[in-house]
């Protein structure tokens, strides 16, 4: 039998994958499993989207445009305007989902061999799209003490080599939650124009930023504006993570050129989910303002519970719908597994991400978990009793 | 400003593309511009598929499975079982497209530098799935004279070296319409076994058989059944190219765990497509009737007329709906431009697709082109006049 190639078996899988056993079984044996552990809302979709899908009047679903529907681009471009960002439907390829604009950004501008520089913990599918393209990941720590902020510019510095051509950051962070300034954005364009590197920004959370807090885009770093690309997505946005729409943004010519000879290969991106898309920009902003309520309750509600209990440590996240959880165990991967394999609270239990997953420095975050607050209140109340109760017997536990 | 990257300067754009801006000048003129150079059928979607999409209710549209929609795998392995193809759910990877495919399949069994056998001319996309994972192209040139059959197993084994991965076929082929018989695929079968190579076959336009030729799988070459991995797409078969809807289809448990783990970074294929998807399984036998009627005759037609006129030489193709053509011009790229530039047949030309994009080898396929009958007869007729009269005054004309 031939073998499987070098980047499949580095590919790696996500620590979560690792316990969904785990949780399967949990769940035959009648445990009811509150899952912490993953970036699905249970937020409806706008129905202005739904009924596009349903209202569809096509004969035949055929390619779209490999840079994404012009009607879709136009469209788009309207909703970016009305959050301060200055793109046309030139300036954007529509991707399927944020996932394809990260591999046509990396494919388009870097060579095998190639660093980026990432904050740590950071998404972990970063690692599975840098080991795709061959660029090697330089992580750079930030620190729950600091709410995961942005790592000193003289750390930045120490890490780059003759083979750095980026830095990649989350904005607002997926796993921490964490809002990064106009200032330390400031910060990062020096740092960008000094030694000429490309500022990719991932920015599907956007919508999502709290307390009085504005999302600063770095479309708006016009003094690096061929430097920047940013990567964005609707899963998040509208809670359609399904449809696998997002879209790669630059205003540099010659690296949209670049990435559009990817996208014409793949021919175009769903168009289906470019019809939902389209339709969910005019979404009313009633339904926005539901959804921040509801995640500021979430938020303001779980975060005061998890620093209510001894030893655990949750910054307050401003963005996103995340925070990193510092927990007083040996080993949260071991503490996932035994949530779910040996735990129960009144016939319940949680599943939690472990946050070695999204550190890349060996032996990080071992104390950490990530959670999503992507359960209504009342069963959010009920995964805090249980993780509450756990803490207080789990056998590892280090207080 | 840093550069783009060395894959992003080397990635080939289609020669199609480059005949663009004068197929829009040409319709700016207001003349009639027949497309015989795209892929894109006219057929309408099947009705039951579209109604899935309009009967819609759920109220997230949630992240699917990486691996696709269980429901969708098990009623896409009942539509294999009626085509003789003995496959399970675990056994496929629900793709965006054929397209991801492909790229899962090299991306998981080759490394950077490796090389595979491809009959040319071929599909031209390979050569940007090719680049996007570093994979090496070795074209097989097949030939008009023998319908573009399987080159002889003696060239193939000339082209061997300790690279060698794999070997691609498209069955029936785009560009050709040839569709390999059982005896040749047994062939291969030989061959892959003997060096202990992959087969990777893209069976896509599966449906579109001929004159009572069936097809043949390479998932039923049981003696290599390991080294055999099939590409899929539901765009052709039911005409819904937009959708991105594909699998990669393995009996080998390695390769697929491979493949899964490039599926899981990317989250999952397109929700709503596979809605569509799954519901098309359910086409009534009677639309594929009516589809088999409409190219039957579209291929009679066209190839007819093709062969009448003076130095033109098509192959009868026993699949697909392409065929490559040899014309009596010196340079097919000149000539297709000049049918848009410079040439009306009352108020009337023709877009088609030059064959030096098909073919690797440098210089081959100048006086091919590769057209789809893609068309109605009408339309055709109107398309084949405009033709005729242009091989009868084109200034580089051979005859």
């Amino acid at each position: 039998m031939p073998t499987i190639s070098v980047k499949a078996q580095v590919m790696p899988e996500s620590p979560i994958r690792r316990l969904v056993p785990y949780a399967e079984e949990a769940k035959r044996q009648g445990k009811k499993v509150y899952h912490l552990n993953i970036g699905q809302p249970d937020i409806p979709t706008p129905k202005v989207a739904l009924d596009a899908i349903k209202n569809l009047n096509d004969k035949v679903l055929a390619y779209s445009h490999s840079a994404g529907n012009p009607s879709y681009r136009k469209k788009l471009s309207e909703y970016y305007h009305t959050v301060d960002i200055d793109v046309t439907p030139d300036e954007m390829i529509i991707t399927t989902g944020g996932s394809e604009a990260i591999i046509f950004a990396f494919m388009a501008t870097m060579n095998p061999g190639d660093e980026v520089i990432i904050p740590e913990p950071f998404y972990a599918n970063y690692n599975g799209f840098a080991v795709t393209t061959g660029v090697t990941i330089k992580p750079i720590t930030s620190n729950i003490d600091e709410d995961f902020g942005l790592p000193s510019i003289e750390n930045f510095e120490k890490l780059i080599t003759e083979k750095t051509k980026g830095i990649v950051i989350c904005n607002p962070n997926n796993p921490t939650g964490y809002l990064y300034s106009e200032d330390e954005l400031r910060q990062l364009e020096k740092l960008v124009k000094k030694y000429n590197l490309y500022l990719f920004s991932d920015e599907v959370y956007r919508e999502f930023c709290y307390d009085g807090h504005e999302h600063f885009s770095v479309m708006n770093l016009k003094d690096i504006q061929d430097n920047v690309i940013m990567m964005d997505s609707v899963s998040k946005r509208y809670s359609m993570c399904g449809i696998r729409v997002g879209c790669m943004v630059s205003k540099n010519k010659e690296i949209m050129a670049a990435a559009l000879k990817f996208g014409q290969a793949r021919l175009c991106p769903p168009y289906l989910g470019q019809v939902a898309a389209e339709a969910a920009v005019d979404t009313p902003k009633a339904y926005f303002d539901e959804v921040y309520k509801e995640y500021i309750q979430r938020r303001d509600y779980m975060v005061k519970r998890l620093n209510q209990m001894e030893g655990v440590k949750s910054p307050l996240p401003k963005g996103a719908f995340y925070t990193t959880v510092e927990l007083p165990v040996d080993d949260t991967d071991k503490f996932a597994q035994w949530l779910l394999e040996d735990f129960d609270y009144q016939g319940q239990t949680v599943m939690l991400a472990p946050a070695s997953g999204f550190y890349s420095t060996p032996g990080l975050g071992k104390k950490e978990v990530r959670i999503a607050y992507v359960l209504n209140t009342n069963d959010l109340e009920k995964a805090m009793d249980s993780l509450q109760e756990a803490l207080k017997v789990y056998p590892g536990k280090t207080l």
